[in-house]
């Protein structure tokens, strides 16, 4: 008989698709539906890096560095300067968005039964690629009472075993918006010296930090052998179609075999890289308008919900996500209720129940 | 100490990969390499598909559907049916690339330790992916005197286990050029049934065939769920930066699986999406253009290198390749004499060495 492979089976699906046909019958009713369930943003794509692709002369677009165009690597050197973390051109490895990049450093890093602990709730697709690289994902829990602060470090040595191959954060955070202070980036340094763990850092959110300076793993001394960051143009530019992003380490062995992966898959996009070179040369001041609109929008929502008897949302200090305790008993009950049987002046929103952002059963219900 | 995982360094460089610096110094000392050793068409893209990015009025560019655009799998469906292949939208998956195609495709259908049977000489990236999801790649040898035929069913039957999952082939062939005639399909067919296995088919090559006809996998008949059609449009519209492909299957089993590992990606390039669907409305005429130019070009070559004494070419009935037999004893060294020795009226040839499209040791030597 035909079979499905081990992990085609175990491969968790999108943690909200469930709800989906709850959302197309909401709209069939005539329902409008705010999708506030997905990190798409809905500030307009910079219109100079759209012209650039317009404008550009191309007789054959071919295939691009299988580590992207090196002069796009060379003008990330420049931004990446911009944001403090000093990298050369041949450390940075373009990647088919931010997805690609997790996707190789899990391949490059981790062994089949090897375990990487991660903080959660954390962004439910690194669970699709730990299935896809079997590799364990051992998740310690964070407390909406801290605002989803980085659980004490006790937690961690708590759960390293012989098997523990690296620690994946996500700062500013998806999907609690919670960003990790320079004490916390430090206590991540000293666990990962002292037990020899790879540190992945996404940092898809870099540019939208509300309250507190945003640290790199890569602003860490001492630890540039133990750092591979992820990357990714789809957030900062309001960009997630072009499919862009980069994996960026020091670590040259690593390097060197994500290029093998990456020479596999012969390139990332062509035209993409066209919008992220251009993006570089956006002026600074770009950021002002998005940042302050997500900041409107952010004080609004935790504000009102707050008001909201029984709520509690922390305050995010970054990204464009917020986590709120609702006095509720099962949080993918309720996202269905609000799509299948809630309106006001014929609208609802479709909301991504907390659970699906948990590794540990039975969290995220409320 | 940090460790690299072991898929990470068993994962194959490119073939090619220790010829460039040749190549380089080559050009450095003023020498013209003309790459004959990549796929990469010279042919222009058609300058409509390229205009439907530029026209596009796109102001945020989102994420599509992790399946791609519903718009452009139906308008491929049109396609499909005019080379008289009768599949649904459903039935397609865009991917990014054909690379992403065969390595969904590897981790739906395959467990680690599974073996997939290819005629060698192969497309070297399979290992690649292979290796990516630990499946292990029995070949089994063509030869050249056939014009690298597919090779006696009793040699599939010779090394088939109980860990043979699947075949793959790849017809019109990478790197051989062999078209497999009805016949071959057929009885690809036969043995895929009798023994259970996928069949999976890289169609890259579909539009350049100048002897005979192209047989799709999916045109035999009764054996829908065993195969999984691999595509892309790199070739077909000299768009190979595009990163643009598709998983065609209706075994709804994968199809599913392998949408769990496209929605952790989250979607395929958006504005490359645009160009495969301004393509469908190329005229059918189109092809005619490139398919003489290279046509043309096979004949010249072809030609002078049987003239050659000692020379063998057979006649590539497809694609845009040729694999030749010459009067040397090492390939790797032939190939990297002519980048560091040879050149006439300072110009010299980059050719991929035979050796790395074999998995038999030794074999692709002339």
């Amino acid at each position: 008989m035909l079979t499905i492979s081990n992990r085609g089976e175990q491969m968790p699906p999108s943690p909200i698709r469930k709800l989906v046909p709850y959302a197309e019958a909401a709209k069939k009713r005539g329902v409008k539906v705010y999708h506030l369930n997905i990190g798409q943003p809905d500030i307009e794509t910079p219109p100079a890096i759209m012209d650039a692709v317009r404008k550009a002369d191309i007789k054959v677009l071919e295939y691009s560095h299988s580590a992207g165009n090196e002069s796009y690597r060379r003008k990330l050197v420049q931004y990446y300067k911009s944001v403090g973390i000093p990298v050369n051109y041949d450390q940075i490895l373009i990647t088919t968005g931010g997805s690609e990049a997790i996707m190789f450093g899990f391949f490059c890093c981790f062994n089949p039964g090897d375990e990487v602990i991660i903080p959660e709730p954390f962004y439910a697709n690194y669970n699709g690629f730990a299935c896809a690289a079997g590799v364990k994902v051992v998740p310690i829990t964070s407390n909406i009472k801290t605002g989803f602060a980085l659980p004490p470090i006790e937690d961690f040595e708590k759960v390293i075993t012989p098997k523990t191959k690296g620690i994946i954060i996500c700062s500013p955070n998806n999907p609690t918006g919670y960003l990790y202070s320079k004490e916390e980036m430090e206590a991540l340094k000293t666990i990962c010296l002292k037990h020899d763990l790879y540190l992945f850092s996404d940092e898809a959110y870099r540019e939208f930090c509300y309250d507190g300076d945003y640290v790199s793993a890569l602003h860490l001394t001492g630890m540039d052998q133990h750092v591979v960051l992820m990357d990714t143009i789809s957030k900062r530019y309001s960009a997630c179609g072009a499919r862009l992003g980069a994996l960026v380490t020091k670590n040259k062995q690593v390097y060197d075999t994500a290029m093998k992966f990456a020479q596999a898959r012969l390139s990332p996009p062509g035209l993409a890289q066209i919008m992220g070179e251009a993006a570089i040369d956006l002026p600074e001041s770009y950021f002002d308008a998005p940042k302050a609109e997500y900041l409107k929008r952010r004080n609004t929502i935790v504000k009102r919900l707050n008001a909201m008897p029984g709520v509690f949302c922390p305050n995010p200090g970054g990204a464009f996500y917020a986590m709120a305790q609702l006095p509720i008993d099962d949080s993918d009950v309720f996202c269905q209720w609000l799509l299948e049987s809630f309106s006001y002046k014929n609208q609802t929103v479709m909301l991504a129940p907390a659970s699906g952002f948990y590794g540990t059963p039975g969290l995220g219900k409320k």
